[in-house]
């Protein structure tokens, strides 16, 4: 582990793992400052309050190597102590329902980053998977404003392109992609094409790249080469301080599992939508858990980047972003 | 009131009323077999449940005058009865949240007509104050399938047109336009375009003429000889057995009042849809109350119309449509 590495604030703007002390142990040893902890994907409002109440839980049982993550001092208090920070974040709004006024609610709960709509239509918008994507709807302009209001960050990663599009267009906040790779080096309706890129970076925002093997050119013979490829096209694209990592990691989910398929249906009990629940995805060979983190940094330095770049990517460009939109 | 209206089964396929004693007495003073009372607006799945448990004690304090529809053969009982037959029945699909098994959980208690969605996005479509229509979503299809299955009618009435035009191309059911009037003589966005008329009836559908006055060319100002007009122009489109009644009355709201501001709020909280909720908007001069219906009988025999079409325009047409779609 380089010195750079390892005085670097390292944030992981999305992972879904279920997460155990093993894992925080992994993510400790690996350097990792923050993870964004976004498991809900299709939960109504008790299911959201009940990740709430199973991360108190859990960060009560692991006080000693992990905290929660209100605020960037938070983020910058967990790397002065050596603890993991968590991000309580989620895939979807669903916990929302239809009550605009629960964005503060759950921001005051601590809930930092929300996705607009994971995979298919909600009220608010469509999912990358939506057969038509209609774009922001007039009640997702409200949401969008409600979120800015509460201090809650938007993430668009399996939002539609014309969804993101307009939320980016009609935000008043920059916004994230926290995981997501270029369509320009690998068209699957996963990834996201240039434009959404530089719409999302021109009005502030950041693009983290992330480790989903499918969406990577080689697939799954990726390494951690290919990924700092993908990294490197959207770098080109829209410039060192909109480019960040989201490792999409998701430990502890038995695959094929009971989670994972009610993951990959509509709603969690409709249609099957995607096979990802089924099938075999693995990470790309030499980061492919939450301790090989410094693989990453050491391909940056390998190119030959700046040191302040590098810190970018690894965290400063999430600092910023969060730091505009989660408020005090 | 004449024998034809007397004899006749007379269903109201749509009121959003408050209903009490006195409403229930004028609608069986007025010849009313059966009325689609609709209420349920932006309702979660507790809500939807509080409007079963509702009418069952409004039913069992008003026994001796009204009765449970569940079948066709509740109809037809209702009116050997004297009784005035409700139809449980929502304006949304809201209380069914993301749970497609819901749909034949309160099939089984009773609910028989269900609209898609209430004038804005849902999980399955779009209403017709949505900015964009993105048409019948992929969880859409699922719904209509369950409904279908279930033995629910679906209504389009405040859906957008690309989405009833999907859902009518997907449905393997005929499906109701239960209270809408047409594009072609007044311009408005509650009215729809003959396309959408044609469609429904050509899938063997029916179209209920509304007596929502901003909907007809005279506005306010109109009569029951407006209402007929667009009837009129209804039937010409689409024949004699594709056309019928709901009155979209909705008594014993106050206007302006609250339950008619949080319904004119997207999901009853967001922002104000339209002006409906606090403005002054009459039914049309002779037709405003439930003892009024053998007006519109009168008018359409003073047209010459013949028994059979207006027996079938009052009542038989829907009789036809709820067998087809109800299930035994």
């Amino acid at each position: 582990m380089t010195d750079l590495h390892t005085n670097s604030i390292i944030i992981d703007a999305l992972q879904s793992s279920d997460f155990n002390r093993e894992i925080l142990l992994e993510a400790q040893s690996g350097g990792v400052t923050a993870i964004s902890a976004s498991s809900v994907l299709w939960e109504n409002f008790e299911g959201g309050m009940e990740y709430i109440t199973m991360w108190r839980e859990k960060l009560a049982e692991n006080a000693d190597i992990a905290m929660l993550i209100r605020t960037t001092a938070d983020i910058e208090r967990a790397k002065a102590e050596g603890k993991v920070g968590i991000m309580l974040a989620w895939q979807n709004t669903s916990p929302i329902e239809d009550r605009l006024d629960y964005f503060a609610i759950f921001k005051d709960l601590g809930v930092n980053i929300m996705q607009l709509t994971y995979n298919t239509q909600n009220f608010f918008g469509a999912g990358y998977l939506e057969q038509n994507d209609s774009g922001l709807t007039g009640f997702g302009r409200e949401a969008v404003d409600a979120m800015a209001q509460a201090g809650i960050l938007i993430d668009l990663s399996h939002v539609g392109i014309k969804t993101s599009l307009d939320t980016i267009a009609y935000s008043s906040k920059p916004v994230a992609i926290t995981h997501c790779l270029p369509s320009a080096l690998k068209d699957v309706p996963r990834n996201k094409p240039d434009e959404v890129f530089k719409a999302c970076a021109e009005k502030g925002g950041v693009i983290g790249t992330s480790l989903f093997a499918p969406g990577l050119a080689a697939g799954n013979d990726a390494t951690v080469a290919d990924v700092i490829d993908a990294m490197q096209h959207t770098l080109d694209l829209v410039g060192e301080d909109h480019v960040a990592i989201g490792t999409d990691f998701n430990h502890n989910r038995a695959r094929p599992g009971p989670w994972l398929l009610w993951a990959n249906k509509d709603k969690g009990t409709g249609r099957t939508l995607t096979e990802f629940g089924s099938s075999k995805i693995s990470k790309p060979e030499g980061i492919r858990h939450n301790n090989e983190f410094p693989a990453l940094t050491a391909e940056m330095q390998r190119r030959g980047w700046s040191d302040a770049r590098i810190a970018k990517i690894l965290g400063r460009n999430w600092m910023r972003l969060f730091g505009q939109t989660w408020g005090a």
